[in-house]
């Protein structure tokens, strides 16, 4: 067996002070703390190959002060602790390598407020991206961050997390104007007030958007929202080569056309959709694209799109700005990280997650593919071209070590090559277990920066040990 | 005399070490260093009321490697380091209260690389934003955050400034995509790579914009860029009331105009602006907006907000979208600056920036007036208005001591208003010496938070020492 599945649930004996803090919990919070293996196990790392960790046990916060409460306890006898949304993180993020108690906070799912006329609201941090749009679909607002899953609002600030629409509305880092956190020495910090901007003093908010729970627990999140668009027109464009297919993209972006999304899927990825999603697409590289804005505008954008797609040889558009017709269109693209795991069944995958700035992307893709076929490795490419995003879903056979290997230093030379074109190991996944090799190659003294600043703030190394930082 | 000018040069004795670094450095770059008192007063605050207070010298550094030199020689001796770009700043960031060497970058004003494709370059710090964009106009490229001032990017990017623009492109924050920067221990960090988005560990990119010198020196910035808009429309609109004006604002942006520029002048400003620009503009609450994309959308955005206008008893719109004809529409607002002193020859001027949510913006520039009124205060209003923030240059006699403290008083009860709005004490100006007592009103203990990371970082307190802290 070549993955270290048969480790052990955490890397390390239990911390001395962890069964005083689960009697404590046990005692003061019976209905709010488990300690059931089923429990416990469901709370470790399952959706990637890393094999899972369990937490000691789990705390199901309901307030910041439950959480305010339980750091106390954790930090006064040094026991690890480990913030939990939906669980839908695939770096290994809400594993326990050192065990310690998780706070899930999926029962913190209150929305607090909606200002419309400011565009903001804010949410619990376990409130999810589909909940919020759907408490905000009858005002006519709508917050545009989808990362695939439905994930917490507080996890996809920890993570940083972006996917389809960054390209016309930034990341979690453009879209969280506050945050609620609470600290490892039990402090609640508020980052900011709800003006669109300021320039006061340092931007906490921005050092907790991408922490990954290293620093404090996620408790509520202020955001930014947009007015639903007057007109929305998808599309699907066929094209012969990947080249062409990200030259478009790159294309619309330098002349300007304000892309809502632009997705690029390989021929092996639409494979798979086909047979997934019983579409009939083309087994070309193929870009999904979607536009926003007033109707007039929309249909510029889109004018505009087709000649550019035209000239690097687009095939026949597929067009739709009707709501059910928009989902059809787009379904292949919705299911495609289900549908990857058809072209090989029983086979487990790995998610890279590179990005480079544009100009280097086509180069990246293509000696990214042919260094998948010199290593007889199999795997789809989806990326978020816009970005500069994309990646490789590769299969492969857990029972395999040599092709388990050749899968490591496949991700390994990935990772590095993006970094050469300066570029980062981690569009939006975020570090957590996966990347943490890679950093000190992307940031050089930087990560000595970081390490400091973890230290200053969490000098017992309580807050999700082993992620973003090797210990 | 109620302003404290006749306060020495700095608030402490010399330290120790001063004399000693002062003769390395006159030792091993005589032709880069300066103490002379002109120059070090030059590089002191002037442009606001705040006292000047001098440094012991003041370095011309030509390169990061340069910077690093002198900073692990002030570090060692334990010698106050203050970072100079410009000037321009308003909030005292460049006195030197505690004596010290000033580095002064304006000689690093060389344009190291633009990626056209990328929508990227990046810069020696000491370029300022007019250089910048001569330098791309060629390349149909342009970077948009406009302050006022001719200010270096270093600067812009350690205050978080921002500007007219911001409504649309954002602030410092969102543009700047990776920085170079010294830190007190002589270490050189590159923050980031030049890939769009990244989730790969703390941001420390936007941990340095914003910290006005109290944490490194920042000597590379790489920014966004933009197209130069095919197509750009500018108006001028007059209303009859500052709440219809700020209404309007509000109602474009909620209504999803993407509006450029929208500022509002009220009518003292237009007075002293149609004295100082010889404009002949109707002496009432007026708003200056630009419109920026295609020929098609552009119109779409005119008549839009032209009809938003309308319901607000907006006046007569001038127009325009030919270059030339532009600037001239538009010389009272970039003459805003300069223009109000005329309203009262002879007075010192004082600057708020406070920024509210926009939907509390009508009624706290409403209270702000009246506060001003109450007082037998004088300032003219203008307002960034679709981010919530304005400024109130409060013209004040510097010998009126009974003035100067009614004028310090409504800037403190300004600035608690504003934060008490859920607003904050400085939208862009950054704190400096002059915010410094209301960050505990805005941040609670996330200003506890921020002090941590400072003696983290800077130990020693040699960061530009009273600067966003008392000390």
């Amino acid at each position: 067996m070549a993955i270290p599945a048969a480790a052990p649930a955490k890397i390390a004996e239990p911390t001395p002070g962890v069964a005083t803090v689960i009697a404590e919990l046990t005692a003061r919070w019976p209905s709010q703390t488990s300690t059931a293996t089923a429990v416990r196990d469901h709370h470790a790392n399952h959706l990637t190959w890393y094999p899972p960790q369990m937490p000691d046990a789990v705390f199901f916060a309901s307030s910041t002060a439950d959480v305010q409460s339980v750091m106390q306890l954790c930090a006064a006898h040094r026991v690890p602790i480990i913030p939990y949304g939906t669980g839908t993180s695939v770096e290994g993020q809400i594993n326990a390598p050192f065990g310690g108690i998780t706070i899930d906070l999926s029962r913190m799912n209150a929305v607090l407020s909606v200002e419309a006329e400011d565009l903001t609201c804010t949410v619990q941090a376990g409130v999810t991206r589909k909940q919020i749009n759907e408490h905000l679909r009858d005002k006519g607002l709508f917050f545009p961050i989808d990362p695939g899953a439905d994930a917490s609002l507080g996890g996809m600030a920890a993570t940083r997390a972006s996917g389809t629409n960054a390209v016309r509305y930034g990341t979690m880092r453009e879209n969280v104007i506050a945050l609620t956190a609470v600290m490892p020495d039990g402090t609640i910090v508020r980052t900011a007030r709800r003006a669109r901007k300021s320039s006061a003093g340092y931007d906490l908010t921005r050092l907790l958007v991408g922490s990954e729970g290293t620093l404090g627990v996620i408790t509520q999140v202020t955001l930014r929202l947009y007015g639903i668009p007057e007109s929305i027109a998808a599309a699907v464009c066929p094209f012969p080569t990947l080249d062409a297919a990200c030259n478009v993209a790159i294309g619309a972006i330098q002349a300007g056309v304000p892309l809502a999304r632009v997705e690029l899927l390989d021929e092996l990825q639409i494979r798979a959709c086909n047979i997934y999603s019983k579409t009939a697409l083309a087994e070309t590289p193929t870009l999904f694209v979607e536009f926003h804005g007033t109707p007039a505008s929309v249909d510029e954008q889109v004018a505009l799109f087709k000649t550019i797609a035209k000239e690097h040889g687009g095939g026949d558009f597929q067009w739709s700005t009707r709501p059910e017709e928009r989902s059809k269109l787009w379904q292949a693209r919705h299911d495609a990280a289900y549908s990857c795991m058809v072209l090989r069944p029983g086979a487990k995958v790995t998610a890279t997650d590179v990005c480079v700035p544009i100009s280097r992307l086509a180069e990246c893709i293509a000696v990214t593919k042919q260094d998948l076929a010199d290593h007889g490795l199999f795997g789809p490419i989806v990326g978020h071209v816009g970005d500069g995003n994309f990646h490789v879903a590769v299969l492969f056979n857990p029972g395999d070590a040599d092709e388990f290997k050749r899968m490591k230093d496949f991700s390994e030379r990935l990772a590095m090559r993006a970094i050469v074109m300066d570029g980062t190991c981690t569009g939006e996944h975020g570090v957590g277990q996966g990347k943490i090799a890679y950093l000190s190659a992307e940031f050089g003294a930087g990560l000595d920066l970081m390490r400091q600043i973890k230290r200053s703030i969490d000098p017992d190394n309580i807050m999700n040990p082993g992620k973003i930082f090797s210990a």
